[in-house]
C-alpha cells in the first residue's frame, strides 16, 4: 500500500492540466500538491514529458526537502515549492508554467495592472512582478532563493498570498498557488489569460488605468468575501 | 412533463457554444433563452463549468428576477439579462462571456470603429463601450445596474439595439443578443472576431479610418434591408 | 446523371478546405471552380454552413451569370468571382474568406511588401490593395465592380494575375484564385499566413526593408521559372 | 534490406513533427537525419505534404550531395543541411521551417536577445540573425551559401553551433539543430516559442533589458554544465 496514493494521484491530475490548457509545451511546467499533516508534498520528476507521466511517477518530498518516496528526481524547482509551502499558510498547490504572455510579463519585468474584472475576480490587487535576483543570490541556492525573492516581495508589497495567488518572477515566468493542486493550475490558466487580455488592452491604450477600487472591491467580495454569491453554495 | 424543457434545451444548447467557439475558459460566460409569452427565461446556473452543464440544469427565471424552476442558483449575471431583456424589444437570447479581444477592447475602454465590412454585415454602426460604472451604482445592485449602464449607453447614443446586437461594459467585457439564444451567441462569436481584426488593424495603422458610410449601408442593406439578398430566402 | 458532378466536387472539396484550414468562422467565405470549356462555375450556396454543404448543393453559374443548375441562391459574391473568370484568364478557382490578418491589412487599406521568402515563394511582387470602392460603384452593382476593382487595380499597377493570386479589397477582405479550385484555397491559405508574418515583421521593425530583388527573383524562379527545381518534376 | 531503414526512420518522425508542433503549414518544413559513421543523410523529399510522407519516402544524400538511395527528389534545401553537417561537428540533425514568430524576426532581420530563462536553458547567447545575402552568392548556389552564411555567420561572432543550436537567416527563417533529429526539431519548437515571447516582451517594453549574465550561465549551467541537475541522470 502505497501511504501517498491520493496526494500522488492530485499530484498527477493537475499536471496533467498543464499540456491540456497548452500552458507549457513539453517538460517546461511543474505542479505540486502539499499533504499538511503528514508534511510532505508530491511533485512532478524532473525533464519527464505529460505523455510519460503516470500518478506513480511523481516524487514525494518532505519540508525540509528530503526525497520520501519515488525512484525519480524531483523537479528541478522543488525548492521554490518548498519554500513558498513553508512561508505561505494555507497554500496546499503550486504551480510553475513558461506560459507565453506570463513569461512575456515577466521577461519585461513588469506587474500586472487590475485593468478588468477577469482579473479582479482572482486577486484584488496588481499582480507582482519579482525585482531580478542578484548574483550572490543565485549562486547560494537558485531554486530556493527563488522562493524567497517571490515571499519578499509579497511581505514588501504587504500582500496575502490568500488575497493574491500568482506571482511573475523577473526574467523567469510565473508561479501561482490555492488551497490545492488543481486550484493552483486554475489560477495558473487565469494568470496567462489576465496577462495576455492586459497586454492587448495595452496595445490598444499604451497609457490604459487600472479599473476603480470600487469595482475591484465588487467583483472580488462576490466571488470571495463574507457575503459571496457567484457559484452554488 | 417540464413546461421549460424547450426552454431549456434552447439555453444549453447555446451555452454549449461557449467553450466550442472559444469564447470563454472555465465558468466565465453565459447564455440564456428567453420566451416572451411566458416571461420566463431559462439560463445558466452559477459557476458551474460547461462539461457538467445538461438541459435540466439550466434555471428558469422570471422577468422580476424570481426562480420559477431549477434547483440550482441561476448566473450570478442574471439581473443584467433580465434588464435587457425587459428593455429591448424583440430580444430574446442575450450571451456575456470573457472572450479575450473583446474583453480588451472594454479594458481599454473604447468603442469599435467599423473598419470594415465584416462588422457592417452585423451591425450597420460602431460597437459601443460604456462608462465606467460610479461608486453608487455598484453599492446599489451591481449587475442589474450594469444591464442598465447597456440600456442608458444605447439610449443616448439613439442606437436601437436590434441593430446594433453588440456592447462592451467598460473594464469588465462583452454581451451580445438576437432574436434568439443562438444567434446571440452566433453575435458574441462575431464581437470577439471584428475585436481582433479592429486591434489589428489599428496595429497596422494607429490611425486607421473607418468604412465610408456607403459601403457600410450596402453591407448592412444586403443582408437584413428589405430587399436583402444574402442567404436563402 | 449530373454533367457538372466533377467540377460540383471540386468546388466542394476546396470550399471544406476553408473550415479545415480555419479560414473563416461560419459562412464567411466561398470558392468556385470554372470549367473554362463549358464556360460555367460551381459556387457555395449564399449563407450555408459548412457542414451543411454537399457536393450536390453547390450551385452551377454560366459567364455571363444566370444560374444553370442547383435549386440554392448561389454566394452573394458570384459576380466578383465571374468578372474575375471573365477578365483573368488562366484563372479557373477563387476563393474568398475574412481570414483575420489579412482582413485587417484590408481595413488598413495597405499592401503587403515582401518581408521574406515565404512570401516571394508565392508571388514576386507586393499583394495589392485597391482603393476603396466609390459611392457609384456600390449603388450600381456592388459585388461586380468588386471584381472589376481587383481588375483595374492589377492593370494600372501592369499585375499579372498570374504572378501574383492574392489581392486584398480595401475595408472587405481577401480574394485568391489559381489554375484550379484547390490552388486558390492554397493561396487564401498562404495569404493569411504571409499577412500574419508580415505584421509581426512591423511590429518588430516599423519601417522593416523589403526582400532585395535577386533574392525575391531566386525564390519565385526556383518554384515557378522555366528552370524550376522545387518539388516532384 | 534497406540499409537505411533506422535512418530512413528517424527523419520520417522527425519531419512528422514539423505539422504536430504547427512549425510550418502545407510542406513549408523539412528535417534531416544524419549518419557521421556512414557520411550519408536522411531528408524529406521536395514538396510533398506530410500526410503523404512515409519512412521509404525519405532521400538519402551523403556529404559531397549525391543522392545514394531513394527515388524522389529530396528537399530543395538540401545543399544547406549538407553545409551546416561539413562545418558543424557534433550536429547530426537539422530541422528548417517557415514558422510564424521565427520568420517574422529574421524578415525583421533581428538576432533575438536573452530576455529570460527559456532562452538560456536552451543556449546561454543571443539567437544570431545573419546578414542579407548578397547578389553573387545567390547566382552562384543558393541553398549552398544560406549553409555558408550561416557557418560565417557562427565563425565571425565566435559562437559555438553546439551552445547555440538556432538560427535566423535574414529575410527568409529558422534553421535548428541537434546531436540528432529529434534534438533538432526540438530546437526549432523552442526558437518559434522563443520568438514570440520575446516579440510579446518588446511589446511590453520596447527598451527591455537582457537577462544579467549570472542568471543566463546559471540556467545554463543547470541543463547543460558539467554538474546539470536538470533531468533523470
Amino acid at each position: 500500500m502505497d501511504p501517498y496514493k491520493t496526494l500522488r494521484e492530485e499530484a498527477w491530475e493537475a499536471n496533467m492540466e498543464i499540456p491540456a490548457r497548452r500552458l507549457a509545451i513539453y517538460t517546461w511546467g511543474n505542479v505540486s500538491a502539499l499533504d499538511r499533516e503528514k508534511g510532505v508534498f508530491a511533485i512532478k520528476p524532473s525533464g519527464v514529458a505529460y505523455d510519460d507521466l503516470t500518478p506513480d511517477s511523481m516524487v514525494v518530498v518532505d519540508l525540509d526537502g528530503a526525497v520520501v518516496d519515488g525512484t525519480l528526481n524531483p523537479s528541478s524547482d522543488t525548492e521554490t515549492h518548498r519554500v513558498l509551502y513553508r512561508e505561505f499558510p494555507g497554500v496546499n498547490g503550486i504551480t510553475h508554467t513558461h506560459s507565453t504572455y506570463a513569461a512575456a510579463w515577466a521577461q519585461a519585468r513588469r506587474s500586472v495592472p487590475v485593468f478588468g474584472t477577469t482579473h479582479a475576480d482572482h486577486g484584488a490587487e496588481y499582480i507582482p512582478c519579482t525585482p531580478v535576483m542578484d548574483e550572490d543570490a543565485v549562486r547560494n541556492n537558485y531554486e530556493l532563493e527563488t522562493g524567497n525573492l517571490i515571499v519578499k516581495t509579497f511581505r514588501e508589497a504587504k500582500k496575502d498570498p490568500a488575497l493574491m495567488p500568482m506571482a511573475l518572477v523577473a526574467g523567469h515566468g510565473p508561479f501561482a498557488w490555492g488551497e490545492n493542486a488543481a486550484r493552483s493550475v486554475y489560477h495558473a490558466a487565469v494568470l496567462e489569460e489576465v496577462c495576455k487580455m492586459a497586454l492587448l488592452t495595452l496595445t490598444l491604450d499604451p497609457r490604459a488605468a487600472p479599473l476603480p477600487e470600487h469595482i475591484i472591491r465588487k467583483h472580488w467580495e462576490r466571488k470571495h468575501g463574507p457575503d459571496a454569491y457567484y457559484g452554488q453554495r
